[in-house]
């Protein structure tokens, strides 16, 4: 047991789901927070949410939730961070610590910031950790253990209050560094987001082939198309919201990528062997640094369990609930 | 114990890496040859074959290795088959079946049959499994339970030859497809070259960029990019050799990929998010039929065993031998 005392008194959570409630499970287990209230536009989630224990409190509005928080915390699709900012700006207690978990940090910060009072500490994050998997049930306490957290604090940003959410964010297990939003949204786009582009593009262009049966994609999938299949499974009202937020430097990206893929058709076309290698080779290196620094199993096929025909997998809420 | 009769008699397998050793363990654990002769160019490879009990007889040429063998199987990269064809041609047996494991199999057909004498049965193979690491120390003998094996049999193979490979591969743990060479080469394209040629490349894309730092990118990739890096570590000659050999399919494939990712630029550049978010919804209905089929784990991340900076994983050969 962690012996020092609560970061924040009273947590607020807008959103528990694969994020939020990871949080609510760290924080709750680590003893990070006092309390935690959340709110959840449905009956459903909000009694969902008392089941799982996530929070001491839950409401329908995010207006009631934030309520004598001392840290607020978005996890809601970035889409939606300016008007939750418009709901809740009126009752945020002054001193509170206002935050989100977003993959995108610039317009976050034009939607938000124009409907937060003076006298609350506004403070962008981003947890750069998750799983294919949505929803309250999805999360668990060491989501965030040894994955970064990105804070984007505006230039004339509390350091008092910087400093107590990177204490926050440390104690549920992250490593935390602040950088400005403008980066932040270019190395995400390299990342992140261009990744999640192409596996959703990959894997739409093989459901639609007339030489080549669905059936067929599934079940030569072990050729590599599976691995493409996992981020490409993730939350789609989270990521069609990332790709127009970050729009600049996902299409920057973007071009880099296929002029880069350009070249490889060309290799192809024209049998330069030589060209192919020299890539394959160099990137080998970047996975093993990955692997170095804590990032990435170094097990083959990422430590995946084989399934047999006998015992297949049970699907997860994400799929079985489509 | 499986107590059915070795299939063939005696195997030669021609090239002893990654998929090569997995035949050979899952041939000697579950009693489907009754002995395994093997060849490999260098002292040290022979040397390690025989400390690893991979065969029984090991043999600096691949003439030699051939020599009295009921089974064949040509474990080498795809551009060398040719040449291995032609050094073993004269040494066959006559009856012996002869095949490979090649991700191409119409150029496979066109190199090899050349070479190979009368009375022997040709005929091509393709185990869809695999994982990035190389060599005889990476195989197991579980690598082909419930994977599938695609055989690419002349019009004119003997079909008991044909049963008798099927037999092989079964007792492996393989489901077996019969197909043609050229549709083969079409379903490859899209569930594995395409994939492996976008993961290379993404990956390249990332090392290049003057506005992120290589050190940005290892950090923060667990917000997708990592996921890329599995196969974008494959065997580089094997891979090189995949596309200069089924140049048309891949290239017929990219340009699939190329114009749906255009449609995507587009979306983002002129904020349709109905668009982005109709494709995201449908390709998480791939990956579920692609987990019912038990060819995918259903745990979220793949199952990735997460790493702590106190533990960091130890590098296998592939990496560390770089």
């Amino acid at each position: 047991v962690d012996e020092r005392p609560p970061v924040f008194g009273r947590l607020a959570l807008i959103g528990v789901g694969l994020i939020g409630s990871s949080i609510a499970r760290a924080a709750r287990e680590r003893g990070v927070v006092g309390s935690i209230a959340a709110s959840a536009r449905t009956e459903a989630t909000r009694k969902r949410i008392l089941e799982l224990d996530l929070a001491d409190e839950v409401f329908a509005t995010n207006a009631e939730a934030v309520k004598d928080a001392d840290l607020v915390i978005l996890c809601v699709p970035v889409g939606a961070c300016g008007a939750v900012a418009k709901e809740i700006g009126a009752e945020l207690k002054p001193g509170a610590v206002v935050s989100d978990v977003g993959s995108v940090k610039n317009t976050i910060l034009q939607d938000m910031a124009p409907h937060l009072p003076k006298g609350v500490h506004f403070i962008p994050a981003h947890p750069v950790a998750g799983t294919e998997h949505s929803g309250p049930d999805a999360g668990f306490a060491e989501l965030f253990d040894n994955r970064w957290c990105i804070l984007t604090p505006p230039p004339d940003a509390d350091p008092a209050a910087v400093a107590r959410l990177t204490e926050f964010w440390s104690m549920l297990g992250a490593n935390v560094e602040t950088m400005d939003a403008e980066h932040h949204d270019m190395v995400l786009a390299i990342t992140s987001h261009v990744p999640h582009l192409i596996a959703y593009n990959i894997v739409g262009t093989a459901a639609h082939l007339g030489e080549v049966t669905q059936s067929e994609v599934t079940k030569f999938s072990a050729g590599g198309f599976r691995d493409f299949t996992r981020i490409a499974a993730s939350d789609p009202t989270m990521w069609r919201d990332v790709f127009l937020h970050n729009k600049e430097a996902v299409l920057e990206m973007l071009g880099r990528f296929s002029e880069d893929l350009s070249v490889l058709t060309r290799a192809i076309r024209f049998g330069d062997g030589n060209t192919l290698f020299d890539l394959f080779t160099r990137t080998r290196a970047i996975r093993r640094s990955i692997i170095e620094i804590g990032q990435e199993t170094a097990e083959p096929d990422f430590g995946r369990r084989p399934r047999t025909k006998e015992s297949p997998a049970e699907l997860p809420r994400p799929y079985s609930s489509d």
